[in-house]
């Protein structure tokens, strides 16, 4: 964050994931390494995380990024993932969307990005 | 979360707010019961909690939902304050977004609701 930050470059990406393996949504060690991991791809810096296992197994992740934050929320009754990535400047946040459906093993999935704040 | 679960019932609001006194985008406290009152107001159960303060006193801040997340990431230098809040359910998400808006002093506000997961 600075004070050159151009509201122009704030995006949210927000991509639902259906899996062809139910299994991987309630395993939030594999949840948290593919956050991590996509968070990386993408040349995000992770400042803080916090998860949270529902009693079915659901899993909540969001990690805190000094380019804003990166979350999911996992449904293993529907086999369905959300992901919400809010971004700004240099980060790739196609590329994080990327990695998470390569981890996750997505049948398919659709995504959403959204410019933010850009028309002050 | 239950196994009824309605995937069209599933819902991003994505909120930027430009506050009044930009004083308020460095309060980590007021931030915070900002965060809380909302999450009330719109009958959401909070779960869990994540804040960071960056070096210039901006603030990000997540709270874990029952029903999802609600996070806020604020800008002094532009006086502003990105809101995002993935809902289900009963959760009413516009008064949620309304107790944001009054408590951090908007001077405009602009909200985008779209629906998630829907046409699996």
């Amino acid at each position: 964050m600075s004070d050159t930050i151009d509201p122009l470059e704030m995006r949210l990406y927000a991509m639902d994931v259906w899996v062809r393996d139910k299994a991987v949504l309630v395993d939030r060690e594999r949840i948290a390494a593919t956050l991590y991991a996509a968070a990386k791809a993408g040349r995000a810096t992770v400042l803080g995380e916090k998860f949270y296992t529902f009693p079915n197994g659901a899993v909540t992740g969001v990690l805190i990024l000094a380019q804003s934050h990166l979350s999911i929320h996992t449904w293993p009754e529907l086999g369905l993932a959300n992901l919400d990535l809010l971004s700004y400047g240099a980060l790739d946040g196609d590329e994080v969307m990327k990695v998470v459906e390569e981890s996750l093993g997505a049948s398919r999935s659709k995504l959403t990005c959204i410019p933010r704040a850009g028309t002050a």
